[in-house]
């Protein structure tokens, strides 16, 4: 086990533009050095090698990705002005709507579905220049049961999921970045056991309109990528207000990308957090935590998080499992038979859950809050594991524990590929901030990535 | 049974300062015509005149205030800007904070509560300048058992509630304006029984910190007043957005009476609807709403509900019911044996609730408001009954179904005192208008006053 600086487990073998990132792309684009087309098919060339053995997507239509291309690139052509993303391929989850595409939820029981509009998110990435580049596969309607993607690191385990499909692509190469959701530990997780960045932003700032509604108090759409700014840069595009979207607040553009290559103007401190699940940590994620507390010296202390959040995954699983309860139904009721033992029950203890115990946990979101500011009134981000360990095989995608807290307390949380486990494999560090605060947590998270690799 | 006119229930026999109107009172202080002091010693005198019979006050200390008079006299005096309420008293329902006066909700489980804070409503009164003048009697905790206050036009009948104080102190001329609040039916039916105007604002528009949680998505502070302009003016003032309530959207100020008092641009048309709940409208009610309609010709058209609206108070009771189970907790756990026998009841059946169920009630809050939203494309405003008819017997506050509805969907509503019963008691008119428009319904309310007033 060793903490290895970031960008390690991301050092592809090779360098074409398919090993580019988000922000690198689009100012190639823009400056006309390369063509979209080139870009996108870059992208295709990469999928070709590798989806045999990673099985990233769900569903992919060269035709489709490079007709949008192609348009761009006749777009700039004509001189008009282009978006931050102009040319650039990303990624969309299975669970999140796009317009000439199917969209099927890993489940076959939305087999055929082909919505007729974008999600909100997706109209954001078309406005910005992205490419579409396919769906990419989720866990069944984003709950546990996985889907055929493997890790591209070690094919006989797995991705991590729910978001299974967009941290293999992107850890693979195929495409510089791609949106997954987090209802529990369905971004960061997987983007710890494949290496990639994982961004969940706070609740409230990114648009679910379009988007399969598990639980949605706790449904976020994060970002995934090669590099911090990628990350946020990608974040930056989806963000912004909707109306449509009740759990949205009035708010002007969060400047992400801008704020997390900004200079920390003091030197950050960290909070160390085991959180109530600790005991789950494998042995080398202790080591490596040691190590890092090591390394940073007094810049991270030891925070123990008071006794209420001993409760916080008793409070979420009431909420979500209640919440897919009724979310769910139609599947239940039309056809439970196929749907995976595990979320048959999941929606019938769901179905239990009495109205006055969900109210209560939903309340103590804001009660929790209330002692995470404590922290945050300290410190500048909570450091903490994204995952138990090194991704465990394919016959499940992993404990989302080491994310649930965060999740539940709606805070925004990004994984950080900064530790390598004693079998070789990726294992990230957790960064967690104040909500609202994203921008702060990149720039934070980017210093940590920064002062590590000056010590690895 | 007769159409009475605007303001023909509110011609009180004296012409005194207690019976002018909050606009009014507020042009005097501000020109020095009359002091606050004068203005305070009045609604008292009114007070010492009819509370004995009336008993709408739950804590009033004259010395608390005739110190807030004279403090806001000595302001004027130095020179310094006035707010739009300066030297005006108002009354404050007994579930709203005041800080320096009890707050005990109508319960003996409550019996001593002082609050440290003011309620965000109240600061906001007392930044425009306004008296506190009080408390007023509440039901039970705001749901249904009775008070001690009677209605002002005939002691042996309810003032309806759960606002009853607040009602019943206006109509007597003790104060010029009043707060009250709504769950289901407090504000609308309480001000028709006592022949007042009662204005309960969307939803969103109006900050609950400091005030009794009984269901959140339903919970409104609403004005009570003599006239439209003075229930629009206090709604102006209470108005504003709270990062602290969660329910609130950032809005810049409603502009309530500017909007209401301007002409509207074209003749309204109304849509009168008889709600689900018709059967349970008095005969002179009936009569009442054929005469309007009459009067008012083309300009209004009968409009069915569609009929998922049949099951509109059922929704709400699940919410609601679940939601008072929830925040009422304490006081059943603590004191079951001192609750009324209904609101132990309420309280059991909010238990036995399943989540799945009140998250479906909660969802069709929006799906009812897209069909009102299609009403609202073609009409101005609803016309309906504010109640059943006039005023019952002391042993109860009355039926709030025909308010119901239009809480649940979170739209603004104003009850306008324009019939006489068969009895000779006051009838409201509600007339409701487009969730966020409540402008445009107090507009479209204070018109068709004035069309009817003609035909009087």
């Amino acid at each position: 086990m060793a903490v290895s600086g970031a960008r390690a487990m991301n050092e592809m073998p090779g360098t074409g533009l398919a090993d580019l990132g988000i922000v690198e792309l689009a100012g190639l684009v823009a400056a006309g050095t390369v063509k979209a087309e080139e870009v996108t098919q870059a992208c295709l060339a990469r999928i070709a090698d590798r989806e045999p053995e990673v099985c990233a997507w769900a569903h992919l239509d060269a035709d489709y990705a490079l007709a949008q291309a192609r348009a761009l690139d006749a777009h700039r052509a004509s001189g008009r002005p282009l978006g931050p993303l102009h040319g650039v391929p990303i990624g969309i989850k299975d669970i999140i709507d796009v317009r000439g595409l199917p969209c099927e939820r890993g489940t076959v029981l939305d087999q055929g579905r082909r919505p007729g509009d974008d999600a909100a998110v997706v109209a954001r990435l078309r406005a910005a220049g992205a490419v579409i580049l396919g769906k990419t596969v989720t866990t069944e309607l984003a709950v546990y049961a996985p889907g055929k993607t493997r890790n591209p690191h070690d094919p006989a385990r797995t991705p991590g999921g729910s978001s299974s499909g967009s941290a293999a692509a992107v850890a693979a190469g195929m495409v510089p970045g791609a949106l997954g959701t987090q209802t529990n530990g369905s971004v960061i997780r997987p983007a710890s056991f494949c290496g990639v960045y994982g961004f969940k932003p706070s609740h409230d700032l990114v648009s679910r309109r379009g988007v399969l509604t598990e639980s949605p108090i706790f449904d976020s759409i994060g970002t995934m990528a090669r590099s911090i700014e990628d990350a946020s840069l990608l974040a930056d595009v989806i963000a912004g207000y909707d109306p449509a979207d009740p759990w949205m607040r009035t708010s002007g553009p969060p400047k992400l990308l801008e704020t997390a290559t900004a200079e920390p103007p003091v030197r950050p401190t960290l909070a160390f957090v085991r959180t109530p699940v600790w005991d789950r940590a494998d042995d080398d994620t202790r080591a490596g935590f040691a190590e890092l507390c090591d390394v940073l010296g007094d810049a991270i202390d030891e925070v123990a998080l008071p006794e209420p959040f001993d409760r916080a995954i008793d409070l979420h699983r009431t909420v979500m499992n209640a919440d897919i309860a009724r979310h769910f139904a139609r599947y239940y009721d039309d056809g439970r038979d196929r749907l995976s033992a595990r979320l048959r029950e999941i929606i019938e203890d769901g179905r239990r859950v009495l109205a006055v115990d969900y109210i209560l946990a939903r309340e103590w979101v804001d009660i929790l809050n209330g002692a995470l500011e404590q922290i945050f009134d300290r410190y500048d981000a909570i450091v903490t594991p994204a995952a138990p360990g090194e991704a465990p095989g394919l016959e499940a995608t992993g404990d989302p524990a080491f994310c649930t807290i965060w999740t539940y307390c709606q805070v925004p949380a990004v994984t950080v590929p900064l530790m390598v486990g004693d079998d070789g494999l990726p294992i990230g560090v957790q960064v967690v901030g104040r909500r609202g605060q994203d921008g702060r947590l990149l720039r934070t998270a980017r210093w940590l990535a920064g002062e590590l690799a000056t010590h690895a």
